[in-house]
């Protein structure tokens, strides 16, 4: 063979959404103001020759001050720098779907991060076009979720728009990003010796990683809660709150209606307190092995155990054994960043349809760290009680009808059990 | 119509289990040494001029005197009254079982009532047999799921044995029974007025029915809790408890080794003292609507979540996702009163297999009322840090796989995603 | 126990919805013409002293003359008979959600006694409401499931009508029900000596059972194939024929548009024709055991696979790999006769939204016994061939992809088998 | 940015398993003597500078002289040309478990080619290190399933070797190969203008694709079927075979004991000359989107509906509701490449549980393209003949027993029924 460029392929990237060098003008940054972002901002201006908008949404993050970041942005060069205020539709079109599908990744995971990232997706596409950026720059690394959710929905949303992730692709670790930064006047944040727990948080929650977590057989140390009263530390008293829900969806604490987030604000704030939410957890990624997580989900650890309450109790044992296999496939198809699937359309039309009755009140009994449900309330409870009120007009059921039933329930079991178990000689 | 008895039915039982007064000579009856089960043992001498044999099972139930109820049987007339100490046999063909199927009904039920029923029935069986019985009787109500239970085990395991449910067939409500009793000499516990809760239990949990319990949104009274400490009343000491696993099989505890009866003792004394297993819940009964229980599960609350963790942590995501479909169906049966039935022995084949590789041990923080995995090791961990110890003959993958991943992954999403949102003018 | 009374309940029948002879007044008797139903047309009359009204229901049972049926029911005394045309509303309502849902029973049994059992019993409702009758009666057996869905439906439906249902509790076998039809001058069609077999049909399809049916090593006599004519005879020229689809219901044969009814009934022409849609089957009932079923469905088995084509044709691997649980239980609802079951709108409500891109054409080829799809085309096709027309715009995939995704779609087996198979010492 | 090396990853591959060229010494060529792996075995030498080992696989194709094979490697300069007879391997360890689980995947693949890829890929590695080999190479497309299959495979059980597939990465198409084959003497089968169907097959099983296949509205050009009779030219008169089982595994053919490659062999040859077994077919690949496939099964044709109804008549209705999902989820993990993945394992020890009882034997009618079951038999039948057997020792049932099943089995629906249907006012 004399000529290796008739037969091999001309080293086209792995992905079509990735961005070739040249393809690069104008980088739409997801930019959150900390270390790893800030250095890509600098980097994607240097390496690519690009300018670069900044944009930084507000799903929920408690105590970030948007203005400073706005500014950092535009000290690092970017021509534009845009904060959007998304809390409205991550509660209403992302995190209500979630309670309504009960949703739970593996055993305990609500799924929070992987409720924003397709919202921060589609919101990055929309700017990109607004501002004219041809290419989309994200900061997730190449062994989590979170690249999937991110490229697969900008790949949905807007092909025309490439992808460049630089984490991914670079060779810098946690010394030589902060070597980058000094060299680039880039400010960085807190001491430089311990590198910090790597953290994601929205209105629905906040997730821990890194340093000793990695380590399965290391019980948490106390100063990775930084959202959740550590149990010990919660009230002596317990306390009762009681969510009212209208078709699935929380409207009311303890008799107030609120608008979903501040709903969503206010549930949380009583978890925090009472040290509610705390998950300490093995997950299975889609891309690569598995990981520990610590969350604290402190408003998660209340509604969605109230929810689930509710929806049992107004639904038939038939609807009550299918719905968990409709909810766990809703919850990994987020996870693995299926947002815009339509599999999960299919689901949202099964999961609305079922909570068209999901309507009453639940008490969650908060104390050290436990959320339990004492009391419950709804018009649609398929329950005894209602037996009574019908019961005038000849009743449901015959006290003698239980043999005749055990009759025909166990038949098939008992025919088998002789067949394999008697000698038929 | 002259002659009725040419076209209907004579009136022959609703279930071919059911003994006819004729057929009923000498009576296995399941004998607690409560109320119904007294009034029944003299009933039955009398209703039916039948000889009893009293038959008592200990499967754990906490701080019972089988001397005294043995006692009580012969003095009330029972031709033999024997006692058995089943707690190994339970443990060993029931719990362990449940354990590897990550056993719960509903939300929360961990089926220890359900699991003891089947167990009950066949040794009623076997000493019915022994003692020369043609009848098993019961004291099993019309409305509940354990009569689907022991009337399912007996009818599978002994067709030739019939049945009688004296509770299920005659009127009298507690008052005509404690009148019964005065009239024969039958000694009543404890005082009349009020009645009791409905309590069952064994060594795996204790369930309480009854009085406010059937009233939704009434919270638990705490004088319901007999077994488990109230949160509030436990120790302000958290304790870490580390449960060791072989083969999907609790095997020690804080290290040392155990017969599985003295393990489950062993972590439920530990539960006890610190308020853990307390569930409220309501549940969608095989036979009627629905029912409110209040359980106290102390092991169950500790081993189950244990093993969870272990099995997740040793399988796959593939298998991790495939399992809890299993186990809900495994859970359902148990419930439904289908130990016998041949889809459960399938169930445990595939159950088995998964469980020979959960070997490990989870450490489990307890503190009032709060049971949290906070540690967990294994040989057989599919886990990241295991990735090391492979890295040297080359690494299981590459830096550079997740955008080709991606692409694929979302491929057909994205294509249906365009066909159905984009104008295909 | 002196008084039997006090202690034992009244012989009150096993299910709340039996009549008792003293509240038969008025019957609304489901009257098909046939034996059966005639003898107890008379007997109830005879049996209960009460009115009969005879209503037959038109689900297009091929070849009734209901005319004749009507005036047999005078002439025996039914002091009314109704005849209503259902067929639109059985095709709309019933077949139409069961082609969405791709509906089979077991192997192979696409439930059209299944889905004309809710819609009669509906019907008799509003008939006996109408009629100011207060009890149902039909001529289901102790042993099928017809009763199940017939029972069910008026229960449901109508609390305050209750049911009898005289086979199910006569003891007349075939002779005893001849003769008395001949003492009380009930014509009996066609020869005495042999049992016919046990036919039900409509719109959808024929079933038939009994005789030599019940003995599993029979193969099929050619005398049962009353409406599909014999693939042997069948035409020696294949045919195809193409069904249009819009949104899941079948609206066009061969391009011609046409109302459902029509449709059906022009595809069942062609499939009788070349001898498609014979099913030899052993199928678990809801009450009891197996029984073996001879089905013809002519219509069937042509539009049930073309719509499953078109479906998986227009879904992702991701809603291919869903729907069959879906469909599977929805089949099962209804088989078990839980129509009214809220558990069947939630599954609608998820097969409603797949079904709204199923839209296009499919070729079944027919010959001699077979149909097979042999052309599809739809404009949802998620296919690779419309690849094509996105790929001016950049493609939607990469050629080196592959490598990584396979990287990582085996990640975590790999490792497990590595951690299981190899030496770890 | 001056120093680019710094930041950016070298070019590693995008999969661990992948073959640099530096890497490639001594390549284990999968070779059928076509002309993609002839050219392969030229190339590998020329690109590579390395020696190959030809490696072919005889899994039951039918026609094949491998002794032409043979030479034909050897003369274009293999070091070693091996042919392994892994038909008996084939059989028993992946189309028994195949027919155990009623495997398809989608509506009617039976996974012939899916089966052999892991035994091929399995066969390979010992044959790489038996000969010294470091690398292995195939001739998948980066486009299909196989690749993962094979890839998966060598990564799984030898990550010590790499992979190289000069098809996915060079740029030749079917015209460049031609002509590379000329310039290095490879002889080159049939006529050069047309691109002939590319073609599967193994004992299991034969799949063409390609030309007109991949025009969805093309019916299938007769010249297609190279197995198969055309049913319209296959015999007028209908054949009944059947089938013996023993444990789930066919071991007889029309009373006659066989080995299991005879077995299928000689069931193929009735298939093939009744025209039974062609599949037309859509179907979700693993890797990209759909293709369209043109299948011969003929021995598959006959061989799954005959396991699938005889495990349907030993098995109760709990069981056959449960198992699609099992096969299912088989079918989909070996479809997908992951046969070493352990929840196959898991499924395996469910599927040989159930399989224990399925033994009997089943008569199938082959006429024109049709099997249909016409008879069945067996020991374990749960059927109600076999109630006759039990009924003089007192009966499975009563026939009284209905009503009862009935209220209780529909009485949560019907309480949900009226709640959500009735003025509650």
């Amino acid at each position: 063979m004399t000529d290796d460029d008739q037969l091999l392929h001309p080293h086209e990237p792995a992905a079509s959404y990735l961005a070739r060098p040249d393809q690069v003008g104008r980088v739409c940054l997801l930019y959150s103001g900390g270390l790893d972002t800030s250095v890509m901002l600098k980097w994607i201006q240097d390496e690519y020759e690009a300018e670069v908008v900044a944009l930084t949404i507000n799903l929920g993050q408690p105590g970030e001050d948007y203005d400073v970041v706005r500014e950092k942005a535009l000290r690092l060069g970017a021509v534009d720098a845009r904060v959007i205020d998304a809390r409205e539709e991550f509660a209403r079109d992302f995190i209500v779907p979630a309670i309504k599908a009960n949703a739970i990744y593996g055993l305990n995971y609500p799924l929070f991060t992987a409720l924003g990232r397709p919202l921060i997706a589609k919101i990055a596409v929309e700017i990109a076009r607004e501002t004219g950026c041809d290419t989309i720059a994200h900061g997730c690394t190449g062994k989590g979720n979170d690249q999937v959710r991110i490229d697969g929905t900008v790949a949905t949303l807007a092909p025309e728009l490439k992808i460049i992730a630089p984490v991914r692709d670079w060779k810098m670790g946690r010394d030589e990003e902060i070597a980058y930064a000094r060299e680039h006047n880039i400010p960085v944040k807190g001491g430089t010796e311990t590198a910090p727990y790597s953290i994601d948080d929205n209105l629905w929650g906040r997730s821990s990683e890194g340093r000793w977590i990695e380590e399965l057989d290391h019980a948490p140390d106390d100063d990775v809660f930084q959202l959740v009263t550590r149990p010990e530390e919660a009230p002596d008293e317990a306390e009762v709150v009681t969510i009212g829900f209208e078709a699935g969806v929380p409207v009311s604490v303890n008799g107030q209606a609120m608008d979903i987030v501040s709903l969503i604000e206010t549930v949380a704030e009583l978890g925090m307190k009472h040290g509610v939410g705390i998950v300490d957890h093995i997950e299975d990624r889609i891309v690569g092995l598995k990981v520990r997580d610590i969350y604290e989900v402190p408003a998660a650890a209340i509604l969605l155990p109230a929810h689930a309450e509710l929806e049992r109790l107004v639904g038939t044992i038939h609807q009550n054994r299918f719905k968990p296999g409709i909810d766990q496939q809703w919850a990994y198809l987020v996870y693995a960043g299926l947002w815009w699937e339509p599999l999960r359309s299919d689901l949202d039309a099964y999961i609305d349809e079922v909570n068209r009755f999901v309507t009453g009140t639940i008490g969650m009994k908060l104390y050290k760290g436990m959320a339990r449900v004492v009391t419950r309330e709804s018009p649609n409870a398929v329950y005894d009680a209602q037996l009574a009120t019908f019961s005038e007009s000849g009743g449901l059921f015959s006290q003698q009808a239980s043999p005749g039933f055990i009759e025909l329930w166990s038949l098939q079991s008992r025919l088998a059990w002789r067949l394999r178990n008697e000698d038929r000689g």
